[in-house]
């Protein structure tokens, strides 16, 4: 049995879910990485009693390590260290020698916001520095320091690591936790795992199970494989972890998978398509792209740029929601939407050719569809996208598609469809398959 | 005590970090909504033993209902159906009319992938239509039917309803679990709850836990009151919930913060800036907007046209990364921009000005700067953004501005001051207060 843990995510506006927890799934990441099993992710609100019935039910799951997030700020609602504390059999004292290292931060913060209420801050400060006792501090990246809490006297409740709710702050902190000698203690019986990911896209998941049952049919011991499937985003994902000892039974399934997916599969390196189409630009011959969006009113340009060093290759983008901008920024002939309407694989040409012309890009893409609510016909219902990539005086692929899902659904999946087209356009090899 | 609820949320993808949930927050607050007090939401991997213990747990909380997401697919890794039925001491049996009601559904995917194999959709369709005996059935949405669960016999574990793991599907399904009598059993202690919010923005959430003293030591009784506060995007949310007879404590809560953060506070009815934006460009006068974007790179123009009806006041928006395409595009001067580099408040300026005229709107936003993690100087560091926000012929407010974080995290906060500058020339108040 290997290391074993558990995530305790606090704070009533993660529960109640105006915040979006990014911090259970970045935690669990690193926790995989170090061959530690995460059993649980538990998220709960400001309430001391919901927070020691979480770490006390990860204790009787069998974990070695809880890592905690949330909980440090300077407001009474936040009691993380204190409900830490006594979980661990420690009393709270206040460490002088933080309280000062806090302080030198918060004159910063002081000086950033000239009119702020210092009492506050010393009020917060306090708080901030009071600690178990006989806790590993972790130095604050924000103005809350971390901590790792081991129990007091013989009780063998697992160590918990204690971090702040706010991403940067703690990410900033975790390499400071693994260092820790509790840290390693708890983390001694990690396992050697290896994990390699498949994706797909124009294939339904129900492929996928069938996939599976052959291979097992054709003996490939799939047991040894521990196999999620999932669907995101339109792509279809299958990640194995396996021990090393099943890497030869890994590869035999990876090229089963290949073999029987070939036209759609698209990585079995762990890049995505956004990382695909970066590096399909980037090499020789480099090429540039340009962007025509209406019904995505930006967001594929948004999703290209989202990568450091994008502006290397991203030469614009024009989002053309009404037919004028359509016409005056992208010359698209309004003859052409009067005959086909503006939502048309001949607008969305256009709409390419006129990127490529606007921009002076190698590349063009153009998106005209009908996100929703409104706006739907019978012919061309909500969901319906017209897509075109174009190379310069070179190939071309168009695409209607009709995608399920809300306006925001329609959006999202439709910029992952144009990812598609780009990378395929990029390697020479016409529209995606028609399964 | 009023009725008791948790959620528990399956699947490895959301466990790894691989898939973001979005089921526990929303069922979350359609929770809240029907004044049920949510304790825990638990993400389980796809393990059997897993699920059961998260399931004993939440029972062991003094929960009335649980309510599972996901786990109910055509795979053999969906095991949620089974183990709510041993959960609750029911045997699995197949249910032909459910699997005939599936079987058309499948139908239908069937024709839109021409080559599916068929003996998959078969196996999935089995599978699906396999449940705990005497469970209320929730037709799918998708593929996968919903269920309602009690307990068989003197059993007194809480209702657990059983929902898919599709977002779209899980909602979808949702008004049809509500109407069960068992559902409507289990929620029969519900309390009624209000709920206000307090949105601000330009304020550390430090001053908001010394309005919190303050007004206790004025003689508030917010003891009454359940208040969380955090930080989100940029903005400080105070959200109050609390039982209809403390109203008027509420009432004198909310005039406390207005009085104190008059100059910060813009939200008081639980709407967003998105919203306020939207409405105050639809409101007599009218008015339209275009953007010419270069760090944000169309994050702005994508979170403007998130809106149903966008097009009505978005004329267009320029993405405009290059030097090139920010003089080709909206005209910006290369003098300028020789002058005083790409990211400065003059270009900032132009991008603006340049924006109305390139689309003839009446209001036009330029955003321009450094989102890292490369690029920065000693001058203009990474997180340097300048903005300017204006009406044609009419009132202007530039910033330049510093947004800590990462390049994700400098991109989306510009969005949010630019909406906040947006609001601000829209409604006459000129620049951000400096606290």
């Amino acid at each position: 049995m290997g290391a074993r843990a558990g995530i305790v995510v606090t704070g009533t506006e993660v529960l109640t879910g105006r915040v979006v927890d990014r911090n259970g799934p970045w935690l669990s990441d690193r926790l995989r990485e170090l061959g530690v099993d995460l059993e649980t992710i538990i998220i709960v609100g400001d309430r001391a009693q919901d927070m020691e019935h979480a770490l006390s039910f990860l204790a009787g799951e069998g974990c070695d390590l809880i890592v905690t997030s949330g909980g440090l700020g300077p407001t009474a609602d936040d009691l993380t260290a204190e409900v830490v504390g006594r979980f661990q059999g420690r009393e709270m004292t206040m460490d002088d020698a933080l309280r000062g290292r806090i302080a030198k931060i918060l004159e910063g913060i002081a000086r950033r916001w000239p009119h702020i209420d210092l009492e506050a801050l010393e009020e917060g400060n306090r708080k901030q520095a009071t600690i178990p006792a006989g806790a590993t501090i972790l130095e604050p990246v924000g103005t809350a320091p971390g901590l790792v809490v081991t129990p007091s006297g013989g009780s063998t409740t697992p160590a918990v690591v204690v971090l702040p709710g706010p991403p940067r702050e703690l990410q900033g902190m975790w390499p400071a936790a693994l260092i820790t000698d509790a840290f390693r203690l708890a983390i001694k019986d990690h396992t050697e795992y290896r994990q390699a990911m498949l994706r797909m896209f124009g294939i339904p998941e129900s492929e996928i199970a069938e996939t599976l049952r052959r291979a097992h049919d054709a003996g490939i011991a799939i047991d040894e494989l521990e196999i999620t499937t999932c669907l995101r985003r339109g792509e279809v994902e299958v990640v194995t972890r396996y021990e090393p000892p099943a890497q030869a039974t890994y590869e035999r399934f990876a090229t089963f998978v290949r073999e029987r997916h070939a036209a759609t599969l698209f990585s079995d390196d762990g890049t995505s398509i956004d990382d695909q189409v970066a590096a399909l630009l980037r090499r020789a011959p480099a090429r540039t792209v340009a962007l025509a969006e209406s019904c995505t009113g930006g967001l594929l340009s948004a999703r290209l740029t989202d990568l450091p060093g994008s502006s290397a290759y991203v030469r614009g983008g024009a989002v053309v929601y009404s037919n004028e901008a359509k016409s005056d920024l992208v010359s698209v002939d309004p003859a052409l939407i009067g005959e086909f309407g503006a939502v048309s694989v001949e607008v969305a040409r256009a709409l390419a050719d006129g990127a490529i012309e606007r921009f002076g890009a190698d590349v063009g893409v153009g998106i005209t569809g009908i996100a929703g609510p409104d706006g739907g016909t019978e012919d061309k219902p909500v969901g319906t996208v017209c897509f075109s990539v174009a190379e310069r005086d070179g190939p071309r692929i168009d695409r209607r598609a009709h995608l399920p899902g809300s306006r925001g659904d329609v959006r999202d999946r439709s910029t992952t469809v144009a990812m598609h087209l780009l990378r395929r356009l990029l390697l020479g090899l016409g529209d995606l398959p028609t399964m």
